[in-house]
């Protein structure tokens, strides 16, 4: 049994899509995180920022995305989309997984919000070496390498969602490309026509 | 091979206790992260920001704490400081690794430079849901339950800085108790040592 908890247009939006690439049945939750005071109280057990998304799977909670698409990957090794533990690419798809939460969705947000601040004081760094960071690794044509993982679905996110909703990422010829890539995964077609639908109400 | 990237007084802290805890032998490199520029320019390759941590193992880079930490406790599971892939407290070991890096680190972060914002605008929410959080999930003894594991090393290091190093998290009767189970243990206390050491020069 999978329950995930979604907001649509939401940094759940990653989630929606790894369940999608990996065919699993779940049972979606929608939470109203845009209410006066946030989600309800009740969520706070679930999540302890009242954010999403957030994951029970059998009975076991799981938060923060990277977390989420780490267990989901490992939990349903059929679908192929995280290197197991011991495997060479490994250690480039656990960096990618977390890089995008830990750096990425600062650097973007900070920027989105006009916040400045000296790279070497925080944990997350500058939006220009991540975009520099992005280039050189996405040449290789995906987030942890050559082949698609599911730290795509985080990377790309965030790539969607800085570059095309709030235009703070520069449209480079290697995020354009992996873009289209990515653009051209039925898994992804169906996360948005979702995200639509959900949208609509 | 084990090559681990580290300058004292930082955040690979984490790195060099969680390496005491498990007792693997390693080469420690140091980056000089505090020059007119930060790391020299060669250490890019290993990590895109130039910062620490970052470790080498057997030929493959790994950086983001979460990732190492998570990376190190599957690589040497007789170390016991990881559940395993499918144990039901994996679930909470990841959630806790994660949150580390992508909500305490940046909540701490941006309250010691007094920028303001939001919780709802950036991913990572808002010190005072992070503190409530801590306050409940310490109550269990540990980071992800009630035995100590790798994530500990994780959300220990972040207590320790917040809370003795500058002043931003509150010294809460369930944040000092968990801190003084951590600082009994050798290998923290070996890593203090360390760092003392490197410190001097």
């Amino acid at each position: 049994m999978l329950t995930f908890y979604h907001a649509p247009q939401s940094r759940s939006f990653s989630i929606l899509w790894l369940l999608e690439e990996l065919g699993e049945p779940y049972d979606m939750q929608l939470v109203d995180i845009r209410g006066e005071d946030g989600a309800p109280e009740s969520y706070r057990e679930i999540q302890p920022h009242k954010k999403v998304p957030a994951i029970v799977h059998d009975g076991v909670i799981v938060a923060e995305r990277a977390a989420i698409t780490l267990y989901l990957g490992d939990a349903f090794p059929g679908a192929g989309l995280a290197p197991a533990v011991g495997a060479p690419d490994r250690a480039a798809y656990l960096t990618a997984l977390v890089y995008a939460d830990a750096v990425l969705d600062p650097v973007i947000a900070t920027k989105a919000l006009g916040l400045s601040y000296q790279p070497s004081s925080v944990s997350f760094g500058s939006l220009d070496d991540a975009v520099a960071h992005l280039e050189r690794r996405l040449a290789h044509g995906h987030a942890a390498g050559e082949r698609f993982t599911a730290a795509d679905t985080q990377i790309g996110t965030a790539m969607y969602y800085g570059m095309n909703l709030i235009n703070v990422l520069p449209r480079r010829p290697a995020f354009e490309a992996y873009m289209e890539r990515m653009l051209a995964r039925p898994a992804l077609q169906r996360t948005l026509a979702k995200e639509e639908e959900l949208a609509k109400g």
